[in-house]
């Protein structure tokens, strides 16, 4: 199929887009297609902004198709279903993740693990079917495959909910699929971020044990007691990462006592340390996305059985069933609601991980044709 | 308890020694304990050549308490047991492994993963509960307890299922575990020496499809024909390796097909080209102890959600179950048996990889005081 250009969908929508790797966004209008016979239509309320966007407008993974509109932590309401749809309705509250479109007839498909289908079609910055580059969530409406949308059960907020889109089935699905999930297990979480903070959450929900390893001390207080953490442990510093030193503060204390670790930091270390937290047949798993490669001691994992795994979301299913479980949990993200005007700061601050702990973008009271009269939206 | 000299055991036995790093090894006289309640007597007729052995006796390992008895594919029969012992008579045809004893009483321990007791007893350079250091199986014979000892089934020879005490259930072991063991299911085999060639024979005995990965092209026709494996890839030379670069020869063909790789390499090499062989989920199981750390990319196993796990060994009770396998399977390792006089020789062209695919002693025929009578036996 020839590619279609973005600017002939038939419908337009108002966006924040990055023109360039500056690591900055400005309204923008796109086309968006119409509501085919599986899709829905949502009227966007509010959008996470998650590192991944910080990382892809500035272009830090080589990949970016600019324009890019980012944003794959959406919510927002239903406001049109085409024929075919049988799971929603119109006025549903919804939410869509990081993907929205695979093959669906690979083996990774059929198993029920579609995140892993080669052919995914991610929110924004992938080709999707037609040709055309998807637009996330910096964006006042959506046209998405029933499939892959998310129903956001009662009690979970949209704008607080938002964020678990990404962050929350990040940290659930390697917490189910590795057994990290069963009451009194002790779990590490390294890092105290967007990913990091809803994890401690999830880990208490499931009754573990939580320990906090973060390399700021100043997080000690809001880990323990806003949080919840039973534990808090400070990596030292990023020259005893870097060198993979033990680290003074990882005492012997909590050195062979934990049956999993969830590491969310993006930074390169020296896994040496970390492992050795591991109880024997633990597990690490790595959520973050490290530009060099990591320096791992065969000894470390040999010796005890241990594994090193990585993770990158989740299954729709599981995304759903995430949602159902902090529904019933009262689990939330912790978030700053922001309006668009405030992206561009939020992002050099979220690059400075001065965030507690997610930004939100409230699409639905700040991106509209009146909130941006003051300066010209060009069209794409 | 204040250490007990070797020397002070009631019982002398006759045995190979290492004195110090320069890989040889000569006889020598040593006491073994009397046997205790718990305890049997085993006369050693064969013992395997692990590459282990040679890494302690050359010192690699930075561990070696010499004089070192190496040896923990121990063959032979039960010539005295304890008045506790229930499990065995004289005259069973039984076997020993890596481990002669552990805590018995820590998690690993009760959870039936012994073999991940921080307070494990090796076969030979160990300490013992007495304080003496262990002795392994290039000897006459060995006290070991109960607990520890394997029976040797019907049909599974004393000589060639001696390797299988260390080289078989290193390899069945994590296969079990990491559920590699499904009829239809695809594996990788990295390296065909000692651990690969058994590793070959137990997949196919579990039903898979088996790729071996060498950098010897002149084993393809063993390992396709001899061994039965599927499909043969040559890994390229060292230095693709070691660069990471994409290997010409893991084509397109293997890439993202295998459900697990065994990888018993024991060098250093970039894991970019082996992981990219597996499939989403796919896991690849660090057999080998390379000295340097392992350069992994985080995306390689971030993308795909993949595993690298170390194993080591396996408890007393997954032996036994891969024992009772092997001989229902008709499995064992292929074996050059040699003479106490050929160690030496052997352990030379283990160290070159000369050797298809272990190495046993013929302890019972060639090592005893009239065999050696013709060089004088210093006792420790």
């Amino acid at each position: 199929m020839a590619p279609v250009e973005a600017e002939q969908h038939p419908r337009t929508a108002l966006a924040l887009a990055a023109h360039d790797a500056s690591g900055r966004v400005s309204p923008i209008r796109i086309s968006r297609r119409d509501t085919g016979d599986d899709d829905v239509a949502i009227q966007i309320l509010y959008c996470g902004i998650c590192h991944s966007d910080l990382h892809t407008i500035k272009n830090e993974w080589k990949n970016a198709n600019y324009p890019v509109v980012p944003g794959h932590e959406i919510a927002g309401l239903i406001t049109e279903v085409g024929k075919n749809v049988k799971k929603f309705n119109v006025g549903d509250k919804v939410g869509v993740g990081c993907m929205v479109n695979t093959c669906q007839s690979c083996e990774s498909c059929e198993e029920g693990h579609e995140n892993h289908c080669s052919k995914i079609i991610f929110a924004y910055n992938s080709h999707d079917r037609d040709g055309t580059i998807t637009y996330g969530g910096y964006s006042d409406m959506v046209v998405v495959n029933e499939r892959f949308v998310i129903r956001f059960p009662d009690g979970v907020p949209l704008d607080k909910g938002a964020p678990l889109l990404c962050a929350g089935i990040t940290v659930y699905n390697p917490m189910k699929y590795h057994g990290l999930d069963e009451p009194g297990k002790h779990i590490g979480v390294v890092g105290l971020g967007g990913l990091g903070h809803v994890a401690v959450k999830f880990a208490k929900a499931f009754g573990m044990r939580v320990t906090v390893i973060s390399t700021s001390p100043e997080k000690r207080e809001e880990a323990m007691e806003t949080l919840g953490a039973d534990a808090f442990v400070v990596s030292s510093d990023a020259n005893q990462m870097k060198l993979g030193c033990s680290f003074r503060s990882l005492s012997m204390a909590v050195k062979g006592t934990m049956h999993g670790i969830l590491n969310t930091a993006s930074a390169s270390m020296s896994m040496y340390a970390y492992l050795a937290l591991l109880k024997p047949q633990g597990k690490m798993i790595l959520l973050g996305l490290p530009e060099k490669p990591l320096q791992i001691s065969a000894f470390s994992l040999v010796t005890g059985g241990k594994t090193l795994a990585g993770s990158c979301m989740g299954s729709i299913r599981d995304t759903q069933e995430m949602m159902d479980f902090a529904a019933k949990h009262g689990l939330v993200a912790d978030v700053e609601l922001i309006g668009t005007e405030e992206v561009n700061e939020a992002m050099e601050r979220l690059a400075k991980g001065e965030v507690r702990y997610r930004f939100v973008i409230d699409v639905g009271n700040t991106l509209s044709a009146a909130s941006l009269a003051s300066s010209p939206v060009p069209a794409l």
